[in-house]
């Protein structure tokens, strides 16, 4: 079950930007699993994609549209990733976006595919005919937490967050809703997360703003180490709100804090989700001689099956987080110079076991749900956060038995 | 279960080499725990230790030892790792190696100290007071087989063998015997490896041919990516036999053989046993730039949580092995160059599926406990191979339970 996370309750719309969810007809038993976000003219849209080589059909459509044209339609399909499709894939992807924009007036190129799903499969784009209408003629301002729970896989919940923030004298909104669950490890935004504002941004402030928000969020979460082939996140200013443009650097800063905010929260919710989580660990890495160190120290104990079982049995077993920071490959690492709590507990320093430590302290910690392991390197000023779960039984299972 | 692997019903004995085992008396129920490998005068000695920063007293303490005198004695505890416990782990590796110089007859350098088992708790060296003498008294050249079943901790089967090989026109013979079921991804020898044979052989010879064999082997095996902090391979020369100095191309070649034999089988044992084993599973890399990025494509496949969980459950999930490749770090991966065969089925090709494939093809290649991925990444003439297991509930139960 999801750790400390509820599906949000309300999301604030965001003038100008309306949502469509419906079904496609081929999941049984029948549930929504396309969604389209309909984005208006003169809004400005930034997004970063997947870097895994075998990227999918869609993220390459994208990337080419995006670079053509402002888009003004996100369409998302859930339970076909149509990844390694080859070129059968990318017509699949590009019959959708014509579907699309047929529907909704608009130019092939102004629509941006995003899938999530099985991959390997074509996408069979018939059933689209008939849905995409559909969608489009349902358009509406209020329906974010129904295209939250549309892009859903093996999600248990649905994931968004609403922020409000001040810009030229007047209230505005961040809302976001993300989708992930397993190949999570996002290596620039990992799975799907589409986030949107209501103000008016120039496009380079605008994507300066997603790629530092994505980098302090999704880039810093992972469930299992891989990287999906879909991965996207995209960021949209509506436009209908204050303009920002940099001339009010406090407006710029309130718009950050807040896209942030709304990242690192959806971030949170993909790992809290996580398949098969029981807990919500934070690994924080400081003294580092580099942030790349740092986070290299910190993906390496993420990532550790026998730390991620460990933390599944609530084991205080931090012999293998040890373990885990000796193979990260720092170099020149002096292990009489880490100190690692568990905590608030002390548990290692001078590269043994801190003389004050007590195993109940370590089991006091471990009992709980959140977690936090800290390891202090003690060789610069450099710092990183990872954010993961633990490795259940209950992740063998989903992944077993998913697909089949 | 560990997959097509059964415990040596007999090793031959390596002339000049003795062996004893007995209980520390720590374990309940009792069984053999401490094991100890006499090596006779003027015998050579090579050994390799893990890489891992956070390196244990007795690999510490071995290392200094090997580099001041060639060793008469190896002594191996099994429960208790001895790692992360800072000075006082190594006083108590080094009064281990007091406790058998004072029962042997040697000098303390003399002797090199081996631990496995649990991270993080000082070893109590009281238990070798009357053990090792005991041990001692019962060294015997034909306890290949108990040593191999005293230096166990997860392991659920013995592991050892036997190969002969001729050298200056007589028979010789190359034994060994290894432990290591988890924490298991040699960056270098993981887990522990002893073995002997009868020739005498230089010891820059020796080191050679330890490096390569080791790095055909051992290094190319991983159950979970994490490197332990105690492993070590040792390689004994006892001098008994034909003198192997390099000036026989032929002999050297033959001992060569023999010793990349016995480490391979060692090796694939460790994998046949790994926690919670269901799949021997080879990743075959070919056609890379370079031998380094075929190896980073395997253990990128080999470690996914993903395609070992689809191994578990016998799901031919090939695009998990895709995002894999995808994400392994490749520069300028062409992924239409790229073809991959699950057994004897082409399964991917230019990007996509195959033409000829279908799912029968995969799911009987899938049914069966050993498994071949081929990846052919087109761009070159480098290739190498990784060895491992599927990640089953097993592993989680393990490694939940371990240490509780």
């Amino acid at each position: 079950m999801p750790v400390n996370l509820e599906p949000p309750e309300h999301l604030d719309a965001i003038a100008g930007v309306r949502l469509g969810a419906t079904s496609l007809g081929v999941r049984k038993p029948p549930r929504d699993d396309l969604t389209l976000i309909a984005i208006p003219e003169g809004a400005a849209v930034a997004a970063t994609f997947t870097r895994n080589a075998f990227c999918a059909a869609p993220v390459i459509v994208a990337r080419e549209h995006l670079a053509q044209k402002m888009p003004r339609y996100l369409v998302v399909n859930a339970g076909n990733a149509n990844a390694g499709t080859g070129e059968r894939g990318m017509e699949a992807a590009r019959r959708v976006c014509a579907l699309v924009a047929a529907a909704g007036g608009c130019a092939r190129e102004e629509v941006l595919p995003f899938s999530t799903g099985v991959v390997g499969e074509v996408l069979d784009t018939r059933p689209f005919e008939a849905a995409v209408p559909r969608a489009v003629s349902e358009l509406n301002p209020n329906r974010w937490l129904e295209a939250g729970r549309s892009i859903m896989t093996t999600d248990i919940v649905a994931k968004g967050f609403s922020c409000g923030f001040e810009a030229g004298g007047r209230k505005h909104t961040v809302t976001g809703i993300a989708k992930g669950s397993g190949m999570i490890r996002p290596d620039m935004a990992t799975m799907l997360a589409f986030v949107a504002t209501d103000a008016a941004v120039a496009p380079p402030i605008l994507r300066a703003m997603l790629n530092e928000a994505v980098d302090e969020s999704f880039n810093c979460i992972t469930v299992d180490g891989d990287t999906s082939t879909n991965d996207a996140c995209v960021l949209v200013a509506s436009g209908e709100g204050a303009t920002i443009d940099g001339s009010q650097a406090a407006d710029v800063d309130a718009l950050r804090q807040a896209v942030i905010r709304v990242c690192t929260f959806l971030a949170h919710a993909i790992v809290r989700d996580g398949e098969g989580a029981t807990k919500f660990v934070e690994v924080r890495v400081t003294g580092g001689a580099s942030r790349e160190e740092c986070r290299q120290v910190g993906y390496t104990v993420a990532h550790s099956p026998l730390v991620k079982t460990a933390m599944s049995a609530s084991d205080a077993n931090w012999g293998r987080i040890l373990a885990a920071v000796g193979r990260a490959g720092v170099r020149d690492l002096d292990i009489g110079a880490i100190r690692m709590s568990l905590g608030e507990a002390l548990i290692v320093e001078h590269g043994a076991r801190a003389a004050g430590y007590t195993e109940e302290q370590g089991a006091a910690v471990m009992a709980q749900p959140e977690i936090t392991v800290h390891i202090e390197l003690g060789r610069g000023d450099a710092d990183a956060r990872v954010w993961t779960c633990d490795l259940s039984h209950g992740y063998v299972t989903i992944n077993a038995e998913y697909r089949t």
